[in-house]
């Protein structure tokens, strides 16, 4: 059941060819709906078109239903990917935290403030330090012990949590467990890791030490979506803050909590505005 | 005369109404054009719409006019104000200079290496100094001296050259002379200007020297469509640059000069790439 | 009382001079505290010289009055100001707000994390809404409403609460009234404002809605000791963040928010680690 | 000989101790030295104190020997490296590139411009096409072109030309030949290098199609001294510009040379004002 006062968003990827934008929006006005927005994308290289198109629903001449049928064969007959996002349907999200608090203090001032259009049913935690943070915000929390025997049977009790809750999105914030591929596949595209970056890149544990050591002059965070290769999924964002000699390894980890938390909650955003299209492991962000 | 392998951009602004995007997409399609790129934009509160589109016309189906027509009929029928912009036909662009050098070096070089999509037929300048570099690079170079009293004079003749030589656009690249309302006139939203900006604005004289007693700790420039009202036009973009009670009037000058060749050359080339567009004093740069 | 086993923090300005940073060292040196950083300015045009010594004291030969005596003896000879400021003695804060809490959490939490080396004694606001924010944090509350007619008389009481309390740093983090004249003066260099400001900069309410209107393409804010002259004391800190035509009100205030808290906590950092001067209506800042 | 209106510059580096900043400032105070700036850092970890003092020596009582033999005495006292540059003897540079101009042009602009403290005797390409850059600048040019088989002799002859012209810092202005390890011992912490790099860094040819096809949100470059481990040398600066899936390899391309050209003259000019000191593969930058 939708709300027509709400915007809906399609969103659609395609082999590039003549007579797309036509197609679509034709479509769209035919049946009454008023484009608010529209972003395109044509990756030359690639040969893939991309679109992303806000409409209102509430003069529609027809029903709903109709428009869909309509939309679902122009994409048949162009081969397209699309998905309908109801902004009168908010996404639920899950929010995977350990011991650190500063991304999970972000998320969820930034939730209450208005700016992420979500439900938040839980928290889940490998521990029970961030309690109280949840506790504060109304979130129920659920603690899940990780070791590396219990690793595939404890997910499947996450599994069970994120289904009950009708999660549409996982968001790792400052999660310090790798989560299994079959996990992972379960939510495609649909799991929003943060990783701490650096020019050069750092791999392996306490970046902010080896950034120390290498004397960087910049230390980074990206926004990703977890894949089966660690660290390697699609980029959504990513950005960087000056350092020096001056900066401790305390000071470095302190901007580099400033910079993870300001990526991770953009990135966020972005998805839950249905801005994201993925292909070829790499995203296109129409913000 | 248009040579149909270069891609064309069409830009349009109108009273936001249903069916724009459809009525556009569908006579470019009908007509054998193909979208390359297609950016949109309503100011919800002005209720004005926007949106450039880019396309290729190797496989038009009809010809050119009838192109031009059947947009021209839309266009009417939406109330729309529209122009359409030729890759082939590259703008012709007049750079306005003074005495200091970094932003028309930049300019220069950036043209020479393919970034600005555009001839320069001239250079103009009230000193002679950098004749010099208007050699190096083989652009006539002409010195039209301003004094108070022969300002109205001298700028009709920088008006017969700018004709003699179809210029499309004036890059003011400290350029230090103030044009006249009636000069202006002459080249509506097709006179860039960049002007030194500061947290707070300072007006008057020698800013970078107001900068350093006030303390500021960014200095920025803005680049600007010169308006009647000196330094209030339509911002076309705007940056900064961090300081410190480290840096003498001489840093900052120096900062200050980096940022106003970055933000004034790509104003520049947005103008050239047909990415600008101007309401109600101020800008949608489809970037 | 002091704990030698943390840093001191000696700050000094005086007129540019032969032998000041010998005269320092010597005295320090020759008491057996142990130089950790040390960082010195000189404005060459104001013939000011600034420096900021961090030493500790955990093999002083002499004791802590004689260290003093001396300092104050190349002082007086030097026509110094000077300031010695212990770690071990953590300045007292207290926080004003009125109904927005962005800046308090974020101050709240870097405070909470140890990235703020203070106590947080009381939070005051002219409004009960904010309460519950203090709960959370385990600090007390205060309400003191302001009206036209009670200013003064509430100021009064405000500043017996911050006498009770020994506060050190007043901290208006987005606090909507104007301090009176009289107030500030009991706070010299001792009470951090943040205010949003643009290029170019925009006076009254309503600043995003302001900055909107003009079309700018950066919003940003700026730090700075109250003064008697509003919003024109010394500056500390200033940033901005890129926006675009596509920005609505509700996106420019929420990037505002982000830009004026991360500015607000740099600039309160700052201070309690000792490394501001301020001379001539702007800071030094020894970052 | 030396001119003793100009500033002089001392650069130390030791074993952290107590009393270092005292005898220092005791040796040059009294001489009749006069300190313009003084910073310190120590490395509280590695346990090493670095120092740069900038003093003038118009009023010096004694001559210049005697103050070098003090310093040089407190130095074997305290195990100091240290190093004392005269602004009153500009460095001498050689610039190498193959047939990219933008750090080359950046580089020479800002030399003119009075922005860079240096003679430039030569420039040294494996190319002949920027020769005629050089010409404009008025700058002896010299060709010396690398094959697999000549490199070692080859480098033995552009040894002779730095010999000849008493070159004190080579700048590897986008000069495409990776030099031997023979080479690059003779320059220690004197030949700097630009670098792309990203987040995450990716080695290798052809970078700009490497990130492209990554989709990172942002590209970067690194400012380095040439160690034997090629791109692994201390790092001097570094920096980064905003991409996006719109930016095709050419606009990649474009932001590059932007970033690189600015980082690269950001590090040259440090290196310049002798802000830089190098120990265990890293910079502090006295900036």
């Amino acid at each position: 059941m939708t709300d027509p006062t709400q915007a809906t968003t399609l969103l659609v990827s395609c082999p590039d060819q003549r007579g797309i934008v036509a197609a679509l929006a034709q479509v769209l006005y035919g049946h009454g709906a008023n484009i608010l927005d529209s972003d395109q994308h044509t990756d030359a290289t690639a040969g893939v078109f991309f679109q992303r198109i806000r409409f209102e629903c509430s003069d529609l001449r027809t029903d709903r239903s109709s428009l869909e049928n309509a939309i679902s064969e122009v994409a048949a007959r162009m081969g397209m990917s699309w998905k309908l996002c109801e902004e009168g349907i908010p996404k639920r999200v899950a929010l995977f935290v350990s011991r650190t608090d500063h991304c999970l203090f972000d998320l969820l001032l930034r939730h209450r403030s208005g700016e992420l259009r979500c439900e938040i049913p839980l928290i889940l935690s490998n521990h029970p330090d961030l309690e109280p943070v949840a506790n504060q915000f109304g979130i129920p929390f659920h603690v899940v012990p990780i070791t590396a025997e219990n690793k595939a049977s404890q997910e499947q009790q996450e599994l069970v949590l994120l289904q009950e809750q009708r999660v549409d999105l996982v968001v790792l914030a400052r999660y310090m467990q790798i989560l299994t591929g079959d996990f992972i596949a379960r939510y495609p595209n649909a799991i929003i890791n943060i990783h701490h970056s650096f020019l050069p890149a750092f791999s392996g544990g306490r970046p902010y030490h080896q950034a120390s050591k290498r004397g960087v002059k910049l230390i980074g965070a990206t926004a990703h979506y977890a894949t089966q290769d660690l660290d390697e999924g699609p980029i959504i964002d990513q950005d960087v803050i000056r350092t020096s000699h001056r900066d401790s390894v305390a000071d470095l980890t302190r901007k580099g909590r400033d910079v993870e938390r300001s990526v991770l909650s953009r990135a966020v955003r972005w998805h839950l505005e249905d801005r994201i299209l993925v292909y070829a492991n790499k995203t296109v962000v129409f913000a």
